[in-house]
Formats: structure tokens, C-alpha cells, sequence
């Protein structure tokens, strides 16, 4: 069968077949002002589920969520000096309020590191307040000078981690478990992207860290998209803002710091690492629609069998949507279901109704078979499972067959000209190697062991230096 | 006993009361810009309760959720008159922008209906696409004078749903839909406020709405505070960015529309209505703590116990804190609790232990028992249920005790200045009679109907006005 494409294929045109399908699937526009956006809601059903995933995780991590002010005094960017000289350029402005002249500007938050610290100072008084664990869920505003539709945006939706420890160990690993348990986590086994876990180069930090954990996804054009950091900060902020702590001996300590985020950023990397030419493909776990139950034609008896089936479904703890608008053609609605990525789709017709079946469908697997309705709840969770599965095994093998093996920064630009990424010896690359690379637009994504794990130190014997262009 | 107040007591000085209260139960700080806060965890978990409890009713009712942008071009608010005229003096403006002067201001939202509107006109094709049902989570700034934590702020979240309709009758219901089965059956069933709910007159109308249905709690000072409202707005902002859709008859008809929203605001509410001079009295089915646990000594056996009582509490199904921070002494921690208002307290102490005991104190119905601690699983779900009644009781009472029947606006005002709120036909008090008490700083909180319905009209036979002095 040959149909007219519904999307700009991939292969053609990689950022206008994402586009064409953020449009096209209803997951967000351009905003008004530059580089905003509505986020629809199919598209914000794929965050909330994030949030509600990610949440949870945050909270077992031992976090508790708050909410500091948007709008942050000018004077406190400029504390730390390196983190004001990475987000200056960045900023916007509120220079009237109340219909006047402000005496001071002051900033729309661009991260709140700053506005945090100023309130850890108060609120901590000794030891006995440590450790600070603390995660908003916010939105935050970079100015943008090249916007694309959530992976790069003026305004983004995210959470920021921000915690306070007695020793530098402790702040380290705090911001490793994040990493580990929370970023990871979730990103290998909801959003189903075999993500490389490691830690960025000197050059590649956050402004004002100490050192900054990556998550590294491979999108399908072979790119990087940086999907989630957890820092240490060190004592930066601490000593700017005099964020100090009475220890147990009675003196007064300052404390060590990590901040943390993700953001909207990974819906973008969710189309990218697993939409294909016919649509987004949403892996069950994460999927705000699991099952959708489709009404072939608008006949009596259909409705009241879609409406029993999607009871069934939901009572077998699926997550699932009706669609009974038989007044729009059912083939254009099948493909509005496909462009969405819904895991499952069970249509009954007319035909179904005294036969006891359904016609199901499954995105990820592909493929159409008729079923016995009375097995779907059974049967439904294992293939939604096995669709779990599939995703993150392509994605794995995916990165893999597109990842070389080479010995120097010429050899990496090649890797990366071919459509993915080069590992070589980060000891062989430095920092020198990297400053070549970058001149070409190719960056050090990450650092990481021989034996995948994240190195400890940038220059712990055998570290590796994940090589790619990137988002 | 006699012990020094924690905080000052309400009858010497309510807003001093308030602001202690909100000091000492960690609930919120001021922010460094003028009129913002920092929402602390443990006033943060009251809104992250609230939202959760009122995301699932606006599901219920259809709606959701989306995500429009902060920033909105200054040209939006202009277009619908009375909107700008009432928004216009408390705006944000952002002028600069990544480094640059902008060349048109943004205006910070203050309320997303423009911004809305211009979106729905793109997605709205047909009939097919209606009713549209949309809600956001979001924060919103609106310069503030005289501000006060989580009453008036600058900056607060809220939430706000958007919807469209093809006929007036349907935008009508489903503004009244929202109104009581969202709003007041959570006000009333989770927050334990008995409000009144009804219709504002034209003066105290949502700038460009058509009618204005509101819920209004009555505080511990005898003063009002709107807790949520939800507004026809006709075919206002339909008209100001031409929203329409393609009728069954082929015509092109303007859309109707409603707009809705409740606000952190209802933290400030729920602090007013139910606290006392020791603190805060949370409602069980809000409280995001119901239980907490108390090691009231940090030996082994305690904690063991504790842990153990804590698990079988949340088996249970209850909301449970441990508090094991034995260092810090017992009565310190037991005032804590108290202040934050969690509804249930269970003590255990080295000397339970071989009794199988436990102290159980509790927060609304007051008192202190020893109790089997095998039994705190079956005992504590009645008990909580138990203070959820009394407090929509004693709400309920202390408005109707404070609210008098009077025949004229000079009454009206005898009875406010009094400390409560007064009751009189709308048909004798009019606009006038209304401008009157305006003069005074007492308005018209709401129209009511002869059984307490909500009037249909201004002019419906036998309508109220309620009159108070408001927050």
C-alpha cells in the first residue's frame, strides 16, 4: 500500500520532519513572542506524566518540592562572578511594574541558584538542618537567539534540584544518586533513551559549578541531546551568599551544594530518539494514552462495546482514551492516533459486535490482528511491556551500531560527519583536541569510564571522551 | 497550665496572628522583589494537596491541561477595553531582553485570556471542535501595593481554565459546573470552609466578563475572602480576536466562552478560617501530613517502634510523617506540630514499649489518650474523618452566627463594623446602596437567592446581597 506521506520523511529533512510532526501530532506552536510556546494538551499530557514520574523519584531521593519568586534581584546574579558571565547575555528584563520605573530591574529567573541561596542563609542555622533537600517545579526564562519548539525555548517548563550539605562527600554523592537513581532512571526505563551517563569536560560545565554530571541521548539524525545535569557546586554560591552552617564543634562552616535539572527539552528528545515517519512512538510506561479505543462507526451498539471495553481496560489499570467522534472519517482519526504514537489502538466496527472481537494495533511492534475483546485486559500489559522493551533495545542498539571507536580528533570529526558519535581516549584528546573539535561545531558530550561508569576525577586513568554535534 | 503564646493571639491582633503563623509553621517567606514569596515545603505540600484534590475535579469535568506562554505582546491586553483598563495598572513589563531593548514591551501575564483566545482562533475549525476545554498551572504576576503572603502577591500560582463553546446556554452551565462541582465541592468538602456561593454584581465583575460566579469564605476576623471564581465571558474576547467556528449551517458564529480560576490565595484562606492561637488546624483530607509519628526518645527500641507504627499507619493508607529528630527537644517538636496544624499526633516513648502503647493527640478535637498502638490503623481513619465535620461544622456556625438579617445599608454597615457580615434584599440596596457602602470599604461579597442558590439573574425575585469587609 502506498500512501502520500503524512510527515516530511526523516531521511529527507530531519528538523522539518520534527516540526511537521509537533504540528501535525498537536503537541505545541511558536508562542507570540520569540521563542515561547504553547504546549498542547496532547504534548503537556507527555510532561505531566514526566512530572508524575520524576516526582516521584525526587521525593524517594528525599526532596521536598517549594517554589521560589520569579523575578529575581539583579544585584544577586552578579554574586557569583562566573555564573552572571554565563547567563547575562541570557536574560530578561522587568524595568517597569505598577505602571512605573523600577529603582532596581529585576530578572526573570534564568535558574535560581542565586534567590535560593539567599534564602538556605536564613533558613539554615546548624548542622542539625543538614542535609537541605529542596526541588521546584517551575518555569524559567534564557532569551533564545535560534529557538526550535522544546529544545530550545525562551521560556521552558523544568525542575531545579537544589540541596545544601555539611561535607563535600556528601554533596557529591547526593548529586550522583540524582544522576543515577532519578535522571537515569527514569530516562532508561520510562523514556526508554539508552542514555550515556557521564561527566562533562572543564569547558562543557554549568557557570558556577565545581564539576556537572550529563545524561547523553542519541536522537535519530545521530545528534546528542544533553537530557538532564546534576552539579556540585562546590562552595561558590555558598561563599557569595555566606550560606554557613554551625557544626557540631561550634563553628560556623560553610556548606557544599549541588543544584539539578530536566526540563520540557525532553519531550523534544522522547520525538526525536523514537518518532519515525509516520508519527511520535510514546513508550507505554510514559504514555499519557496507552489504549485508545476506537469507534469504527457511530452505530448504538459500537459506542456502548468501545465504552464496556474502555471500562474493562481502565479497570485493568490502563491508562485509556475513547474515541467515539464518528462524525470525522475513521481512517483520518486512525492516522491522528498514529501521529500521536498511542501504543495500542483496539478498533471496533459493526462487524466486531457479534464476532466478540476487536481489530488491535500496536505502534511500536506494528502489525494488525483481530482479537476476542474478553482477552484484551489480559492480554494488553505484556505487549505493552514488550513495547517498553523494543523501544529502549533499538535505542541502545541504535546508539551502539552509531557509535566508533577511534584513535584521534580527526578520525571523531569523521565519525561525526558520518551521522554519530566517536569515543576516544580523553588522556589522547584534552583539553587542546576538544578546542579543535569545537572549532568545527563538535563538542565533548561527556566523560566516561572504559567500563561505562562515570569517572570520578576528568583525569581518572582510561576515561573516555564521548564525542558528538548536539542540540 | 499556662505557657507563654507562640504566637500573638488573634484577638489582639489578627493580621500580626497571620503573618506569625506563617512565620513560625515554616509555610512561606516574603520574597526579595517587593509583594513575592517563597513557598516553603511545608506550605508548598498544602498546595501541591490542593492541586492534586482540584486537578482530578477539573478532569472529571473535562478540561486538559495545556501550557501558554509567560510572556504576552502588550498589543493582546489592548484589544478587549475593559480587560486592559482593569489590568493595565498592574502589570510587568519586560523591556530588555537578551541584552537588547526589546522593540515591542512584553507584558508578564497577569491572566492568559488574550493569549488563549489568539490560540483558540487558530484551532478552532468547526462545531466538531467544540466545546474546547482547557486548563494551565501556572504562575501569574500582578503588581501589588499592599501586599500580604498568599492573600495579595505579586507573583501567585494558580490555575486558570480556558473554554468555548457553541451556544451562550452551554458557556453558562458549564461556568456553574465549575463553580460547584469543582470549586465549592472542593472548598466545602476538602477544605472544610462552608462558603456561599454566588454571582457578583456588575461592579465587582472579572474585567470582561459578562457574569461573575464567585465562593466566599468567611475568615476568623469576621472579614471576607473570595476563595475562587468563574466567569461567563460571553463573546468578549471571541469578538477582540474573532474566535469562531464553522456552524452545522455553514455560517461562521462567534464562540462563547468561560474563564476560571482559584489561587494559593486558598492557602491564606484555609490559615484564617481554620487556625487558632496555637497554630494552623489542617483538614485531614487536605493535610498532606494526617499523621505524625513522634520518637519522643532516640533509643534503639523507640525508633524501631516508630518505624514499625509508621508503616502500619501508611498500609493504612493515611499520610505519615516520622519524626525521629531526637536531638531537638520534645516539647520543641510537639509545639512545632501543633503549629502546622497536622490533625493527628502519635507520641511513643521508652515506656510504651512494654505496654504496646502509644499517646494519640489530637490537633481539632483537642485532648490526649493513651491508646493500644495495634489499634491505631482501624482507630485513626474515623477519627480523621471525625475533625474533617467538625471543622465544615464550626465553619459553618461561626458564619451563620456571624451573619445578620438587616433591612437597610446603614444596618449593613452596623453589623460589619460589628465583625461579621450582613444580609439584606438586593432590590432595596441597588448600585446605589452598593456605592454607598463601597465609600465605607464594605462590598457586596456576592448575590445570593432566597434558599441560598445561586440567582440566575441580577434581578431575580428575592435575591440577597451579602455584604462584608473583605480581604
Amino acid at each position: 500500500m502506498t500512501k502520500a506521506p503524512v510527515l516530511t520523511p526523516r531521511a529527507e529533512d530531519f528538523p522539518r520532519w520534527y516540526q511537521d510532526l509537533i504540528n501535525k501530532a498537536e503537541l505545541a506552536d511558536n508562542g507570540p513572542v520569540r521563542g515561547t510556546m504553547v504546549i498542547r494538551p496532547y504534548g503537556y499530557g507527555l510532561w505531566e506524566r514526566t512530572q508524575s514520574e520524576m516526582d516521584v523519584r525526587i521525593k524517594a531521593a528525599g526532596a521536598e518540592n517549594a517554589y521560589f519568586p520569579l523575578f529575581i534581584p539583579q544585584s544577586y546574579l552578579t554574586r557569583e562572578a562566573e555564573h552572571v558571565e554565563g547567563f547575562a547575555p541570557e536574560l530578561a528584563v522587568v524595568t517597569r511594574g505598577g505602571g512605573k520605573e523600577l529603582e532596581e530591574p529585576v530578572v526573570v529567573r534564568p535558574t535560581s541558584e542565586t534567590i535560593v541561596n539567599e534564602y538556605f542563609a536564613k533558613w539554615i542555622r546548624s548542622h542539625r538542618d543538614l542535609p537541605l533537600l529542596i526541588n521546584q517545579w517551575a518555569n524559567v526564562v534564557r532569551w533564545e537567539m535560534r529557538p526550535r519548539v522544546f529544545l530550545r525555548t525562551s521560556e521552558f517548563l523544568w525542575q531545579e534540584g537544589h540541596t545544601a550539605h555539611a561535607t563535600r562527600e556528601e554533596a557529591r554523592d547526593y548529586a550522583a544518586r540524582i544522576h543515577r537513581d532519578v535522571y537515569a532512571d527514569f530516562m532508561v526505563n520510562v523514556l526508554a533513551i539508552d542514555v550515556v551517563a557521564g561527566r562533562k569536560t572543564p569547558r562543557e560545565r554549568f557557570a558556577g559549578a565545581v564539576n556537572t554530571l550529563t545524561l547523553e541521548g542519541m536522537m535519530g539524525d545521530g545528534k546528542a541531546l544533553q537530557l538532564g545535569t546534576s552539579h556540585e557546586l562546590g562552595q561558590n554560591f555558598a561563599r557569595a551568599f555566606d550560606t554557613r552552617y554551625l557544626s557540631r564543634e561550634g563553628t560556623r562552616e560553610l556548606v557544599w551544594q549541588t543544584s539539578w535539572g530536566v526540563s520540557t527539552r525532553m519531550i523534544g528528545g522522547l520525538i526525536m530518539a523514537h518518532g519515525d515517519d509516520n508519527g511520535l512512538r510514546v513508550p507505554p510506561r510514559l504514555a499519557p494514552i496507552q489504549v485508545v479505543v476506537l469507534a469504527v462507526k457511530g452505530e448504538e451498539g459500537v459506542l456502548r462495546r468501545v465504552r464496556e471495553v474502555a471500562d474493562a481496560l481502565i479497570a485493568a489499570g490502563l491508562r485509556v482514551r475513547v474515541d467515539d467522534r464518528t462524525d470525522t472519517p475513521f481512517g483520518r482519526r486512525a492516522v491522528d492516533w498514529e501521529l500521536k504514537g498511542v501504543p495500542a489502538r483496539v478498533e471496533i466496527g459493526p462487524r466486531d459486535l457479534e464476532r466478540d472481537t476487536a481489530v488491535l494495533v500496536r505502534r511500536v511492534a506494528g502489525g494488525k490482528e483481530t482479537v476476542a475483546v474478553n482477552d484484551l485486559a489480559a492480554l494488553l500489559p505484556g505487549l505493552l511491556e514488550d513495547d517498553q522493551e523494543r523501544l529502549l533495545r533499538s535505542s541502545r542498539e541504535y546508539r551502539e551500531s552509531r557509535t566508533a571507536d577511534v584513535a584521534t580528533a580527526t578520525e571523531a570529526l569523521e565519525a561525526v560527519a558520518a551521522g554519530g558519535w566517536a569515543r576516544l581516549p580523553w588522556s589522547d584528546l584534552g583539553s587542546e583536541g576538544e578546542a579543535a573539535l569545537a572549532a568545527e561545531g563538535v563538542t565533548v558530550r561527556c566523560l566516561v569510564g572504559p567500563d561505562g561508569s562515570v569517572p570520578v576525577a576528568d583525569d581518572a586513568p582510561g576515561t573516555l571522551a564521548v564525542v558528538a554535534r548536539a542540540y
